[in-house]
């Protein structure tokens, strides 16, 4: 790399590091379901999309209360207020949760709710909010950009550690190329490629990356034998009334073949599952 | 576009718009010049490269107090000193400015300080930022992001609008592509594409789009010849002591050649400058 | 450039070349429009697009004899009979053609009636081909491929001189990125900076860059303006019927401004018309 | 599609196909290794890399008697002589063999040696040369182009099965994308997006993906678990010195983790090993 990464390059380091979220473990000794719906819609959804993700193996869970769409008339999320039914919802089921923050002046807020502070692929160069992230004690999920190279991708996450907060895991979900069969293109490569380059986890988002629910189960495995640490996967009760990327999200019908392919982690990576 | 763009969209009006900045106009009738450097470094550079840029014929100067890097440790800008800087060029040469804001929490004083907003490639789609500016009465100039779609980029206009400012102005400023030998590759095409579907004016930044000092003067005459409705273009008084992207700045010897084309932008455009 | 380009590039040559074919010139002393049909339908309709782009100014006409398809199913052209009516069309208008080979069979029936060979994007890397055709007398017009970078498209050039033949055109057409709103995204920088890398000629096809008659114009203009050496352009007498590229083609309405661009060549660009 | 693909697409059929070649079977039922050099630089490096091939699991082998390389004076095969090293190398090991034509005048040459021929990427769209391969006999391994989309590439496989061929194997190779970290980047999701569009076995290159020997086996398991139908991957008994490709070919001492990728198969993929 042209600039320096020192806090987060992967030199002079024994070996790679493992994050905790609230009492769950990322890191190349686990590997780590993360499941969630796309966004909070309501307690009753949010609760529902939860005990599908823990039945699934999930030990962390997702869901928007803030949401970046590229529509103004969108769905935006239910705000502060999703953020409560996040909390009730981890209360209800005893697995912390994942969450994005949009803006600088959400920071404390958010931080104050959630487990784990995300930030999306469209903010990954929003600079003012990678370092007021880093100035929280939260782990940070730092989605790569749509364009982003991997080095700018490394570099968005020294501006997280610069700040003081190094409970950085990245997350792989999809560049935006020329192909359109799928609403991103998984970059597979990456995961080998920046576990060499930094001592932070790398997980993957197949849900982003494809876009269609019948490529998550497939890319799902691809990214555990491509030795990822974790797997960030949408789900919803009722995928048709999704409010947000429905096409993408998995139904009850689907869990049981993702908690299959978790029972299977040990025997297909060498990992437990966190 | 599958989504609206009620407000930015081209339908239902008879002409385009023109955004008038501090007295400068940008819109169809004219052609404006946007210059100046790419950071503000001190009160000297800044003021020797605002009277470069009226020397050419700039009406409107550019200049970064808060600047987005890619590397945390890489010169970030002045900051509110560098605003003031500014201020006080502006009253020695009674040319108004344009500057970055890369922070929700810092649009009021930016705003209070410039003439117009300038919303970079990287924060095209921070929505909560796109809103902040909106509730401003200030002008923005919208850089197209590195990887934004044209509909994509209508869209963060459209949430400028929204929030209550149609006072927008588009920038191509290059898109990324797998093409190195330029920084970006520039979309000329986006001019005349974007003028149909939107009343907002566009102009075109020859300087970021090709990373290249000795390509500024060529782009710049293509923007000119497609139709752009002006240019914004970086220099500085010793390019090769720039604290930021010297490789693309103008020195004063390129000045006369940039006046001049300026000066053939009526028999070249049918337009007058601004 | 990490490989060498000994005959093509620009190192120990005092200016760029110029190419002569069948008595009309390309190169930086003059502006040469090439204009016709993308295939060759039937003799009367090449005839009259042929009447058109003499009309308008051009000094050399294209026309697809054997045409490279996407489906195996669409039109191909009409082989052997186009040359003949390209070769009948040449005879009636004095005006010399420039049409596409794609096979290494066809290299010499192809090189005994046209005037200048041309290689298409798909073919840019057929090394074959490019061999074959730097055996034969016939000037070469070498289109980038969809996604050459410069380096492999001058060194897709060093090809056809490296088997003998150093006279070649070289021809910007839009190459592939994620932007669907135009057919390809012209790269107008490639122009200046391939004419700086190469003494060869470089002309552009603002037809297949953006695959809409609406944007021919504009991207004329543009590569007027930029520097390029010529344009290549698509015309049809009836482009609602064309079997081929139809929304691109530039119909008998818009002669008249392309016939008013090359008349103002001299003013905007200081140059000749060919 | 907006184009149709009457003979390889899935529609109408009860499963997917299997090509058999030379005695090996490559599609659903089965996971077949293809291995081998790059290129053909000898008998004594062709018989070694091929007993390195077999070694691994390999049930065909691969090497390049002709090239297609970027520069016109790089080295680009052995011809003729390549293709008898390798009928040479099939009579030692009893192992049949894939290997790439690039020019239709050489197609019967070829095909009278080789059991599979192979086009490559930069000819994925020479129509001629699928036209041409399409009229033999012989099994053809069709690689995606670096630009192409799977629409494409599938139409281009419509071309081999339109001119009489449908042994057609499909192989993902990595596209090209503004990310440099590697060589292409692997679209590893176009394996079951493919393998639902057509009947065609679809086999992945982890070697020209990356670029870079030490993500062949990561890449390798991660093609494994997304459901590829085989690998294709190049090996060579001393890489350091490889005329071609050598930063990315396996060595001998990368051959028993290979090998034990290849026993894990069945126990990774439910799949036999051809």
């Amino acid at each position: 790399m042209a600039d320096p990464i020192e806090l987060v390059g992967a030199h002079g380091r024994a070996g790679r590091s493992t994050v905790e979220v609230g009492g769950a473990e990322i890191g190349p000794g686990t590997f780590t379901l993360i499941a969630g719906p796309c966004a909070v819609e309501s307690a009753e959804q949010t609760l529902q999309a939860a005990q599908m993700a823990v039945s699934a193996g999930a030990s962390l869970l997702r869901g928007g209360a803030f949401k970046p769409r590229t529509s103004p008339y969108a769905f935006h999320g239910l705000g502060p207020a999703g953020l409560r039914i996040l909390s009730d919802v981890r209360a209800a089921t005893g697995v912390p949760f994942v969450t994005e923050v949009l803006d600088t002046r959400d920071v404390d807020l958010v931080a104050d709710h959630a487990d784990m502070l995300q930030i999306g692929a469209r903010n990954m160069q929003n600079f003012a909010l990678l370092r007021a992230v880093g100035t929280t004690r939260r782990p940070v999920l730092l989605k790569r950009g749509l364009s982003a190279t991997i080095d700018e991708w490394l570099l968005a996450a020294e501006y997280i550690a610069a700040a003081g907060n190094e409970n950085i895991v990245l997350c792989e979900r999809g560049i935006r190329t020329f192909e359109n069969a799928t609403r991103n293109t998984l970059d597979i490569s990456a995961v080998p490629v920046v576990q060499k380059m930094t001592h932070l986890p790398v997980i993957v988002d197949p849900s982003h990356s494809g876009g269609r629910r019948d490529l998550v189960l497939p890319l799902s495995r691809a990214a555990v034998a491509v030795g990822a640490d974790g797997l960030i996967i949408e789900c919803h009760p009722v995928p048709e009334v999704a409010l947000c990327d429905g096409p993408q999200a998995l139904g009850p019908e689907d869990m049981p073949e993702l908690a299959a392919l978790m029972k299977d982690v040990p025997r297909l990576a060498g990992r437990a599952v966190a």
